[in-house]
């Protein structure tokens, strides 16, 4: 059998300098454990334009298409913002969900006991958190047409449009169905039903699914904005939340916030299956390019492996490897490393990027 | 010269009650300041409905266009779920809001020294929290049209349009600062413009009249997602936030729910100056109508007298007497009086709603 495929876009910022350090994991996969990836490399966001024009060249897009999983770091940067909106950094990352048609966002949002003390929020509330968020990513006001700007008499109007199909919905539905009968078998749905048509539409299909299909899940439905206070007052009240892809965009950042430790967040984002059985897939940390950090051995690198867990998990079914990795990470924290981003109340060992990649590897 | 008019709308659930106490005070108004409030009461929301069949009659319409200020309670109930979109108790209060042209929402998110420990946040994240998210409230996606639910193929979609004009950003964004001069003298305006369209545009017009008309504020601007972060992560980094419909139905929300004290937090949203120079304007508690404690004695009248303190701010020019009724509310906090949703961590005194009014008019 070939071996498993992996086109990496470490992209701007730190993108880079964390993905260094997934590749000493993809490198103790080969060593230790007989798996080996095929690997290619390619540019996404403002590096990508700097050399092309563009935030994605057609090569990188058709090569996407054709590996298991794709890896990506960050992108974007300050270099970049005065840039037509059409070639910024993220219409990069916005073209490769589209095209490869990643409809299903899991944005974990779990607190490591090591850090709960690190959040905004009291410890009680947080410790122990253990929920994901799964965004519906292809969809929605990001890509519905018409929009842009437009004169109409003598002045500008910006438009966009939140469009969502009865399909749409039903597939982001399934796969958060899937996932909660996997965890707690519990999945709240958040939309504005009570002011937008397609939150009615969003919130009637989430139900016939339920019924027809996951009879067996427990289903509720909430106001997103309701959502947000429940999130902020006591998020140890959900096991999955399905969402849009906008309101997702806002409750998952919310969430991630949650835990304190952003530098510790991972994301899947995926497809339907391919020839080979496994979903079409990116994973990416669920923090930015950070260019204030970029190149001062600050960025923390264990979002962008615990994506790579997430990979082995979802895409490889290695399941057992993704928690050894986890397990690594934890144990790393436990030990009192700490990158410049986790330096908090309880002190611990400053140590700098490549270092918490060494050490997780040692810990493997 | 006539006696400033009140309509007092107290809708549905909890409403009569909290608004009940609200006349208190407007009775000690009279009493102690000589000033005669021309008050009419009617309906709104599910109360509205189950008498003439609609959420707000044209009756009440026209009332609400001619008095100086609107008060209202809370609508919505589970009695309505099942009703139609059209004439669900939420569509009253969107029909005012927009018939009113009340485009700017005013929702301070204040903690309270004496419940600082309610917060699910850390104390020294939310102690003295005095932030004002200002929302566009006319406009955008709950509003736009094309809006519905349709059938496309063999299945449905659900569609609704995000839209905004230059001068409907022009005068929410003016609003903000002006209310940023009597404050911190600082605007952070939130949107997704590197994702939206009518973000670039709310962004540009915003950048446009700040440049123009008030060079003197400091004006930043962050992504509605990373603003939903940072609310949670340092709230107190803000002063003044400016921002569209829906995310700033999220946004306050979640800034209302950091101080730990929903059941405390007023609203103002305002319109353009009428004849006799006042704005049109509608008054408000951030909670809701909480069915599960209607009638049980155990709901929080403060949000919906601060409402009032609100109302004798912004619509009468009194603001000696505004601050008197907040100094009278932090005087009974002080004292440990508190309603069921205040029995926190410290104690306190349990009182009911209307022991609670009492106690405000005393302490005045
Ligand atoms: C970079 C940006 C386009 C993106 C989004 O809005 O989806 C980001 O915020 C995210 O959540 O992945
Ligand atoms: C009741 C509902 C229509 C309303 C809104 O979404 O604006 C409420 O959530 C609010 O924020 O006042």
């Amino acid at each position: 059998m070939a071996n498993p495929s992996l086109l990496i876009l470490a992209g701007d910022g730190i993108g880079p300098e964390v993905m260094a350090e997934v590749k000493k994991i993809i490198g103790w996969m080969g060593a230790k454990r007989g798996v080996s990836f095929d690997v290619t490399e390619d540019l996404v966001g403002g590096c990508a334009y700097d050399k092309h024009g563009v935030p994605l060249h057609d090569d990188t897009m058709a090569k996407a298409q054709e590996v298991d999983a794709v890896l990506l770091g960050a992108v974007g940067g300050p270099k970049y913002d005065s840039l037509d909106f059409s070639v910024k950094p993220e219409r990069g990352l916005l073209r490769l969900r589209k095209e490869m048609d990643l409809f299903s966002n899991l944005r974990p949002a779990q607190c490591f006991d090591a850090l709960a003390d690190f959040s905004s929020l009291k410890k009680e509330v947080v410790a122990g958190l253990d929920i994901v968020i799964v965004r519906e990513l292809t969809s929605g006001v990001y890509f519905g047409e018409p929009r842009g700007i437009f004169v109409e008499g003598n002045e500008r109007v910006g438009i966009n449009t939140q469009r969502y199909t009865e399909s749409e919905i039903a597939r982001v539905a399934r796969s958060a169905f899937e996932l909660a009968r996997k965890r707690g078998n519990k999945v709240c749905s958040m939309e504005k039903a009570n002011v937008m048509e397609s939150g009615i539409l969003w919130r009637d299909v989430v139900q016939e699914i339920h019924d027809k299909e996951y009879p067996d899940v427990q289903l509720s439905h909430m106001y997103a904005d309701a959502g947000a206070m429940q999130l902020t007052r006591w998020p140890k009240q959900f096991d999955v939340i399905v969402t849009d892809n906008l309101f997702g965009d806002l409750l998952s950042d919310l969430a991630a916030m949650l835990t304190g430790s952003l530098g510790m967040l991972p994301s899947a984002s995926l497809g339907a299956p391919m020839a080979n059985g496994r979903p079409k897939a990116l994973y990416e940390p669920v923090h930015g390019s950070a260019p204030d950090i970029a190149g001062t051995g600050k960025a923390n690198p264990i979002a962008c492996i615990l994506s790579f867990a997430m990979a082995l998990r979802y895409s490889f079914d290695m399941g057992e490897d993704a928690a050894r990795v986890e397990a690594a990470v934890e144990k790393v924290l436990a030990d009192g490393l700490r990158t410049a981003d986790l330096m908090g109340p309880d002190g611990g060992t400053p140590i700098s990027t490549t270092q918490m990649g060494d050490a997780i590897v040692a810990a493997l």
